[in-house]
């Protein structure tokens, strides 16, 4: 279970404020150990023992018992951190709409402000897949002496058109529709590989003999269907929009030229086409450019994008590489 | 202007019956001249020589001076041939759902019906691009003697896990939302390249100076605004459900061993995402291990699927040399 920690205020970036900020996290490891804080991607939870399992746990490649790890569930959020679907205190109603655009950086203020009510004034190392790497990068460009190391995987710092073409279609699903589950189906599509699809699905249909209709009838189309409802109970569908929106914003190396002085790892998948390996090789090339210490490596896995959430052993060796060394 | 042509009954691969069928079709050129018949796809219409004008008209591959050039609206369609906004005669109102449930197969069958009104009973040429190019197939397949040559566009003849995955994801939002527009623009970007997205959009704002919001503000969300508009005011939601469940359940080589005397032309284009070299080169694979005369091209564009609309003049010389000689 989270604990809650309470922030009195939050200003944001766009200038808005926030009173108060309620953020949810788990603080798991020896307390004396270094810390090795998670961030979580779009429709993660403070509870990164379980949702990133293969990654982190005891003897895993971020060491339960080795390090004191942290993760809080994202500002914006709907899984007890303070989100569009908490009461605004200035109307006793949910935010919804009312709640202030919030951009990466927004997302890495209240991370900083929460180590500082934990006593923590410096990580080891900040570890975050997709949009949890995106707020990796944003942090250790911004505050480099707070980040001795920093894992992005399968991360970007600057979406493409097709990119913000996908996040656009399903904003527009959620909110000119209510269709958070066209929303989820679309990004479970781009979540997995062409490759990984076929090996999990190929044309395989529940009852080949069945006439044709528009009855999900495809394995792929159960798939989808399971995925929608599952996600449904359980999330917020303005936080989908809300940290989506974030990332079409994200361009940090914009407004940075220093060197940071963080050691950056950078993981990509051969077979993700949401954020490809062009993706990171665009981060090495401006973190080069900046004299950072950085190594990437692109790793083969036929599961797309989802591989960061998987068991995929070379790329948790040079996590586990990364935090060691 | 196209024609219409009325056929009093058609039986469908399924057993049922639409009687009658109207046929909306082009006929230009000269009268005595070798016919070439154009399949359109998901979404066009009998009106080849506008659609198509990169390939079809004066002078043109497929030039309306040396062929007769004929086209229909497919059945199942929305700009003059029968379909699910038709009025259904037993009810007097639009057949909507009521509508059955048709196959490629059924498509070429009131293509078929057509040419024997005209008095045609074998073509010079087949030519499609995407679901035109799995009808050419069809028909080169089920009537080979009836089609000398058949030019097959970025044509697939399985849709893989993926393909029916996006199509599932329209339909939802097509049929529990009346979310046409979430639907065309995800079909949008997935006729897009990721290169011809960012040669065309990049990251480019209407006003860089603008705070961060949910309205349109890149170009490329403007963009997919503009197209969801204009397609909504052509076109019925159902025939996009309709034709594209068509596609998902084509597998035409499953039924088919012997050797067809047609000869293929198979053209896909490098950046295209949609239906890929992959599926031509499946296709290919299926027509050499039934002997048949194939050749195939993979040509270089950045414009994804929707190159096959474009003027992409190496595509337009194979199509041309396949009519000559």
């Amino acid at each position: 279970m989270a604990d809650v920690a309470v922030l009195d205020r939050v200003t944001l970036e766009s200038g808005a404020t926030l009173a108060p900020v309620e953020v949810a996290y788990t603080d798991v490891g020896p307390r004396a150990a270094p810390v090795v804080y998670i961030l979580h991607a779009l429709t993660g939870d403070a509870e990164a023992v379980d949702w990133w399992e293969t990654l982190v746990g005891p003897g895993r490649a971020v060491d339960t018992d080795r390090f004191r790890v942290i993760c809080a569930n994202l500002l914006g959020g709907c899984r007890g951190t303070t989100g569009p679907s908490s009461i605004d205190p200035a109307t006793g109603e949910p935010y919804g709409l009312g709640f202030p655009l919030v951009s990466v950086r927004d997302l890495v203020t209240v991370h900083r402000a929460l180590l500082a009510q934990l006593g923590v004034a410096r990580v080891h190392a900040l570890v975050g897949g997709s949009l949890g790497g995106m707020q990796a990068l944003q942090w250790a460009l911004d505050f480099p002496d707070e980040v001795e190391r920093a894992a992005l995987i399968c991360a970007s710092a600057r979406l493409n058109a097709q990119n913000i073409a996908f996040t656009k279609v399903a904003r527009e699903a959620i909110m000119q529709r209510g269709g958070m589950d066209v929303a989820r189906m679309m990004a479970h599509v781009t979540y997995l590989s062409v490759e990984g699809m076929q090996i999990k699905f190929s044309r395989l249909r529940r009852d080949d003999a069945r006439p044709m209709s528009f009855e999900s009838d495809f394995e792929v189309e159960h798939y989808l269907d399971h995925q929608a409802r599952v996600f449904l109970e359980r999330f917020d569908p303005l936080t989908y929009v809300y940290l989506s929106r974030a990332m079409d914003y994200f361009d940090p190396f914009a407004a940075h030229s220093g060197t940071p002085s963080t050691r950056f790892l950078l993981v990509s998948f051969d077979s993700d086409w949401r954020f490809g390996s062009e993706h990171s090789v665009a981060i090495e090339r401006e973190l080069r450019a900046r004299s950072a210490a950085v190594e990437r490596h692109e790793v083969r896995s036929p599961w797309g994008h989802d591989s960061f959430l998987l068991d995929v052993p070379e790329y948790h060796r040079h996590v586990r590489e990364l935090l060691s060394a």
